[in-house]
């Protein structure tokens, strides 16, 4: 039986990078297509790397408002110098930076995902742009209701209007959302603005190479090892529609 | 053989309420279930009549940005007033309020959907707060790729921010992005952008007693009596998704 705290909670909104989709073994294969003199695994920790000190400088002013894409184009362009690809036409960054349109769910999303539908809306809530969102959704099979991002609140996470906002979309209060992330700062975060939380273990996020503390903190409102063992704890079922995923 | 400028398109960006929904029999039917003195057609006519007015006083400035949600309840307050209906209880006017987030598909929508979604991304471009228009989906069971709206741009319907909007969030050409709608003034606000327009034919938008001309217009791209109709004309034939959709 769910505690009456967990029956109230109306929406899940997920985290995307590394919580839904495994960013760093879907980037070391498009880089590893395109047959570079670089090592693939340090080029995508180094991309990734690059991202939070840019949004940043979005949240301290000293960008205005920039889009997730354009913010991965700015740190492709250093990286590649820094690693000394020095030969990639325009057209071929414009396709490895749109990489982050096309990363991969881990094997048990789109399960996981259409199990927690059947109960609740699922939303993202990422700092990704909502046609980088759309496009991976599309091509991940991810089965949204609904795509929020940092664009349509025009705020990075971890600023509070994003976890906020979430609630005031569906006019909830904030603890009828569930944050759901791979990420102890966000859910911290989404937990100061009163929202619930879920900490989802993803220990290969950076790789078999560097893997990541997945200890759980008891302040989360709930723990699971990925989204399949969530939709189990929330007792969301295999359904028809989780079935006919499969098939699809 | 769909010709060159049909094969461009990548999105179809749906206006929603009359396009998808019936607005009209949908809240006939909830002013019904509440057994009040009133002709039901006539106050769902009057209540909708308030939209264009509301949102124009949001574009004009007179009102600063305000949630399709909150007009909604605007205009109720003031029609409740105008038909005589003092003995609503405010949770009553809460729940009528949101009728417009359980709108009822017209009986083509959902297959017509799915199909065009085998070929296109499907999103919305609608007036409605983004969510009404999720919990609408979820209800009607649309499924939407996407779910943009005014909230997303924070400008009505036909500014020209909405209708770029829709191209710039999937960093497309205008001419790529076709709006679908049964309103000759939103296609033709969407072509001044550069967009490619379909007409759908909804001659009960209004009700029965009130038929609307659905003569086509040459200056749009396409025109089909419903959405089954135009996924026809976009070779978007019966896919293992929309045949499991009619199961489900």
């Amino acid at each position: 039986m769910l505690s009456d705290k967990l029956k109230n909670i109306k929406v899940l909104a997920f985290d995307v990078f590394g919580t839904v989709v495994d960013w760093h073994g879907s980037l070391v294969n498009e880089i590893e297509r395109l047959n570079l003199d670089v090592d693939s695994s340090e080029f995508a920790l180094a991309w990734r790397a690059g991202y939070a000190p840019a949004m940043q400088r979005v949240r301290s002013g000293e960008l205005e408002w920039t889009l997730l894409d354009e913010l991965h184009r700015m740190i492709l362009d250093e990286i590649l110098q820094q690693f000394g690809l020095t030969t990639l036409s325009e057209s071929q960054k414009q396709h490895l930076n749109k990489a982050w349109h096309r990363l991969e769910a881990w094997p048990d999303s789109v399960e996981g995902l259409a199990r927690l539908k059947s109960r609740y809306i699922i939303c993202t809530l990422s700092n990704g742009n909502i046609g980088l969102l759309a496009n991976m959704a599309k091509a991940a099979g991810l089965p949204w209701d609904c795509i929020l991002s940092a664009e349509v609140f025009r705020k990075y996470k971890p600023d509070p209007d994003t976890y906020l906002g979430v609630a005031r979309v569906f006019d909830l209060s904030p603890g009828q959302v569930m944050l759901v992330a791979a990420h102890q700062n966000d859910l911290a975060a989404a937990r100061d603005c009163g929202l619930s939380t879920a900490y989802i273990e993803r220990p290969m996020e950076f790789g078999s190479t560097q893997l990541k503390d997945v200890s759980p903190n008891p302040e989360n409102t709930l723990h699971a090892k990925n989204i399949v063992e969530l939709a189990s704890i929330l007792e969301c079922r295999e359904t028809r529609y989780s079935k006919k995923s499969k098939i699809g």
